[in-house]
């Protein structure tokens, strides 16, 4: 019997189950776990929803997402605990501890670095998003899908995916998106809400940023400057900020994007961003981490000599990529 | 037989083909070609590909787009042509009344204001994009897929459906894409170059026009303005301005979206977007036209008294619909 035979067993066959996903919660985390719920529900099972951090407002029109719990701890080991699309049991923040005390912990994720925390582990990294391993265990249950479940899955996999246009997008991905389609959702307004819109405070923010665009390096650096006072002027969110860096890399003929971020006179944060250059390198060897197309450090220093230092690392890192 | 049947059938027969799309050319029209092109070349057949205009250098990595032909006319009304993704004859600039004199005129489109000028015509609104028209009738006609025919159609698809996020996409799409992409193609460096990447120029317009951001009517219209003058000194083509207007509408709580485009001191040209509004009403109250989401006008007179014109206009719209 694998794993994901196991889990299926224990789903149809326990009455009883909580489910949490990671903190700061994003679209594949919300919707993953609002699906999971409604799919249980609809064998009849009783699960309560758990996330260690509130609910971002474009995934509130989700049905059940008003019910789903940040305050109130995990009380009961007895009960079966679902964990989805966390890779290690600190990104459950308050619900930590009770989780891992937990009988019975099953750990559903996509993500490659998962730490297989659970008493029972699924992790598929080729799926593009862990709503994709939803999907795929409720049919294997013969959950019958509804609206809801159909429109949490599709916040699931569009938002992990970029809307379809990431990498991690496969053919599989686009047959499940397909299916869930012909249970009458509007692909047009859902993408409206969680792609398009941002809070004016956004756009404040957004020109702030471009006055400052600076080109290095024949325009295939493009750098621009933020500090949290004007940030805080513009009355944007650090969440806001998030959204900003990328500009920097899109922008024809740039290789690499950075953004400084003043926090104050003695610290700098500094995102990085790339088309094909592995950033993460970059990052490392300042002090920081991420990914291969998103990295980004944390430096002590006035916003000068952070600069100085930060410019003349990326300028080999470019310089070296050309040779 | 249908239309569909006997167009294949004269696919399946003849020897020689010229193909052509619109002006303008877009992702759907130039991806449509292309793979038009390509698998009946597959099939043994001798074909030609015009579009009347450049093809935009974000498309040039197709294969076969360096051999599309501008400024060479058709010639020979013997030769059955194939008209692509045009509503109507008008949209073939130049080439008009060359392809108009073809004998046999195959005309299949995705729009539901096509005004069927073919000999055949095979028009079918519910399909996302003529490259979703396409896929069908090469799969019908058993043309074996490679990966050329399957970029130039996920282009085409994912263009016109503003990669899957626009109200037209069905699951039907998500199937034909996901036919697509088992043909080894990757979405992450497709949608870079298609989405995401724009010139510098296009952000030092954008820079100008959130500059000139104003909010009415309790922040439910976001209006811009931009001139020819700034636009010209900020390097920006008439491409990048099309980008532009669709910030007015992804503030969050605007309803809807308005850009004065001031062309000169005695014409300006006006642009509506919204979420759920019907700006063609109001667009056609002015003069103007388009479609329920995305529409325009354009009004002699001096900025001032244009803007206040519009604004009257536009308030009042608003104003019925909260009614």
């Amino acid at each position: 019997m694998t794993e994901r035979e196991k889990i299926i067993e224990i789903l149809l066959s326990e009455e009883y189950f909580y489910i949490i996903s990671h903190m700061l919660p994003d679209g594949d985390s919300v919707g993953s776990l609002l699906a999971m719920g409604e799919g249980l529900r609809r064998i009849g099972k009783k699960v309560r929803l758990f996330t260690p951090g509130q609910i971002p407002g474009k995934y509130h029109f989700l049905q059940g997402s008003e019910a789903v719990v940040q305050d109130v701890l995990i009380t009961d080991p007895e009960i079966t605990t679902i964990v989805l699309d966390s890779s290690d049991p600190d990104r459950l923040g308050v619900f930590k501890d009770a989780v891992m005390k937990s009988k019975i912990i099953i750990n559903i994720d996509h993500h490659v670095t998962n730490q297989r925390f659970g008493t029972l582990d699924l992790v598929d990294a080729s799926a593009a998003a862990t709503g994709e391993i939803i999907y795929g265990i409720l049919k294997e249950m013969n959950v019958e899908f509804n609206k809801s479940i159909a429109e949490a899955l599709y916040v699931a996999i569009s938002t992990d995916t970029g809307s379809f246009k990431y990498e991690n997008t496969t053919s599989n991905t686009h047959l499940v998106v397909a299916s869930l389609l012909d249970m009458g959702l509007n692909p047009g307004t859902i993408s409206q809400k969680i792609f398009d819109e941002r809070p004016l405070s956004f756009y404040i923010l957004l020109k702030e940023a471009l006055a400052t665009l600076e080109l290095y390096e024949r325009r295939s650096m493009a750098v621009m400057t933020l500090s949290n006072d004007i940030r805080e002027r513009s009355g944007a969110s650090s969440d806001d900020l998030d959204g900003i860096i990328n500009y920097t890399r899109n922008i024809e003929g740039v290789e690499l994007g950075v953004l400084f971020y003043v926090e104050s006179d003695s610290e700098v944060k500094v995102g990085f961003r790339s088309k094909v250059l592995d950033v993460s390198e970059l990052a490392d060897r300042l002090n920081g981490g991420g990914h291969v197309r998103a990295a980004g450090c944390r430096l002590q220093g006035d916003f000068q000599s952070v600069k100085e230092k930060v410019m003349a690392e990326a300028c080999k890192m470019l310089k070296n990529t050309k040779a």
